[in-house]
């Protein structure tokens, strides 16, 4: 039986010790800086709590550093066991834990909240490794929680966090921008909700330069100057609208 | 019974054509400039194809005209009726015609392709309208189409047309990155479906600005850094990403 030790119990720690939990791996500890943090998702997860590193078991196969990506050095160099460490970070190059023969990545591509509950088996999980032994460990670990399972390279995987952060980050700011500019006009968010569920529902089906809409993909400079005007008092939310047009428009010459 | 006239043959005219057809409303007449795009609409709605707008009924309770925006005036003046006239844009004002009385406005806020279908009563309906009985008409046929039905101002439709291009257009374009800068390394945009699918729900019970997260939301600079240097290659990506983790940065300061 696989068991395993969870340094952290943040919103990847919960998330990943509960999927690995309900899959059947033996979650030996949780790790957290306070008692209280360690304790609630221990419990969770029938595993024992501890705040101090240095009394962690030193015996289990996989250790998963969860915590934030500025800390991961400093624990993986107090840590001491025999197991395979592994950090969750999809921009972490795996050699802050070179203090550790075998190694490794184990990151799950999506924005987790420890009370938003996830479909854990729809998460992607990208997994990297020092050597065969480690990377068939992750790889075996990962396919229980996950059905979608990607060995990547370091550089590989800090690309696809930078498009995470395209996809995700950024356009929940253009979600929060086009909430702001309804509500300064008194208008409700509610409007828009259909055309964001459909927006992102094409994106199962189709690859979004062949959906691409809108006054900048026809280059209908009338209503872009209507919507600059309409931004004039505006100027951070129209120098955005002027470079993302910018973009699209960009980006439909290069296809012709 | 309410009788209408489409003029128009392409992603709105039809959507607007089907959901009123199968809510009652009698359409009298489907005018395009192409008589094959005419009759394929006028079949599926049991209406009279035509096209020349003079030869047009002109005695339709409704005459939608549901064209591109800058032919919207010129057709409005060639057309004859004694019926309300209305057009579909959320950007073009009213006054665009101005030579019938009885004139509004009735926008889908929807992005529609011909062969994609759309459930129209989770569509919201804009409407706005000259004069009382227009407004009452517009209302009547608005909620037999849709469960979103909004009256509004133009200036107001103008901000809505423009909030959904950055939660639409604009967030599609973002998606497009996130492919381009995956695909240029040989990784499926599969891997971000889930992602996107995510932070789209994420809107239908929360507000963006609670649930912004990345690197930029928190301020982490280290990462960003990173993220430009992953960039240096691609300037239009790196100003997008810089002008977006700017506003996104400026957005939680002032939320302090």
């Amino acid at each position: 039986m696989t068991t395993a030790i969870i340094i952290g119990a943040g919103n990847v720690a919960t998330h990943l010790a509960l999927a690995m939990y309900h899959s059947g791996v033996k979650i030996l500890a949780i790790y957290a800086r306070k008692q209280q943090s360690a304790e609630k998702l221990a419990n969770k997860v029938d595993a024992k709590s501890f705040t101090d590193l240095s009394l962690l078991p030193g015996n289990a196969s996989l250790n998963i550093i969860a915590i934030s990506d500025s800390a991961i050095e400093l624990v993986s160099n107090k840590l001491q066991t025999n197991g395979i460490v592994v950090h969750t970070s999809g921009i972490t190059p795996m050699s802050v834990l070179a203090k550790h023969p075998r190694r490794g990545v184990f990151y799950p591509l999506q924005s987790f909240k420890v009370n938003v509950p996830v479909k854990f088996n729809e998460v992607p999980v990208l997994i990297e490794a020092s050597d065969e032994e480690a990377l068939n460990l992750l790889k075996k670990v990962a396919n229980l929680i996950s059905k979608q399972v990607v060995e990547v390279q370091t550089h590989e995987r800090q690309m696809v966090h930078l498009a995470a952060v395209f996809a995700n980050n950024f356009t929940n700011h253009l979600y929060a921008v086009a909430h702001d500019i309804l509500q300064g006009h008194g208008l409700s968010f509610d409007m828009l909700k259909p055309l964001i569920a459909q927006t992102a529902a094409n994106m199962q089906h189709q690859l979004p330069e062949n959906v691409q809409t809108g006054p900048a993909a026809r280059v209908d400079m009338d209503t872009i100057e209507m919507h600059l005007q309409l931004l004039r008092e505006h100027l951070p939310y129209r120098q955005l609208y002027e470079l993302i047009s910018a973009s699209i428009i960009e980006k439909q010459n290069n296809r012709k």
